[in-house]
């Protein structure tokens, strides 16, 4: 017999407010230097993965799938911690990135286009 | 004779990729510590705003108003830089805060509920 799948611990998924698809906004900052990397999205799933693993798992709204970083590209993020904001809708995750976090090859998702 | 209402700029107005509600994310940064402060929302007219006046000012989802950081409470935020991420659809506002930047008090809104 095989138990139940794991789940999010439910006093923390009691916490989160999530969008109409279930997901809520993580700003990935790297942990020494914080530099603030890019912004991306996690549903219960993908937070209790980041927490379990210190792997850094979003939800790709574009592919529908989960999305450990690096895994293809080998730009890694350890997580160093997890803080949920004063009213639940936003993850602020701490991470040593390796390489660029950006898939243009950037180090951040915010270098190339300053607005001011 | 009153001309049309100011509009953001077209070529930064082209590069936005919104929310189904017409909005971005914005993450809030200290500029100098790189403490990530907060995550707001911003419409085409609150980047406007934000860009024109250099006072924070970002669209409240709850109140369904614009809405200018520190306005009633005093805690202000300078806008230093603003960045438009790789993608489109996610703004980086380096600021300088004063005081808490969370509605509790607290320097910001991650310093009360840590997850790892």
């Amino acid at each position: 017999m095989s138990g139940s799948p794991p789940q999010l611990d439910p006093e923390i998924a009691a916490r989160l407010k999530r969008t109409p698809d279930g997901l809520v906004p993580a700003i990935v900052q790297q942990y020494d230097t914080g530099e603030v990397l890019m912004l991306a999205w996690m549903d219960d799933e993908a937070l209790r993965r980041t927490l379990t693993t210190r792997a850094a798992t979003y939800w790709s709204r574009s592919r529908g799938e989960y999305w450990v970083k690096g895994a293809t590209s080998g730009n890694t993020q350890r997580v160093v911690s997890v803080s949920l904001d004063c009213d639940g809708d936003t993850l602020l995750v701490k991470v040593d990135q390796t390489g660029g976090a950006c898939h243009t090859g950037d180090r951040t998702c915010f270098d190339a286009d300053r607005l001011l």
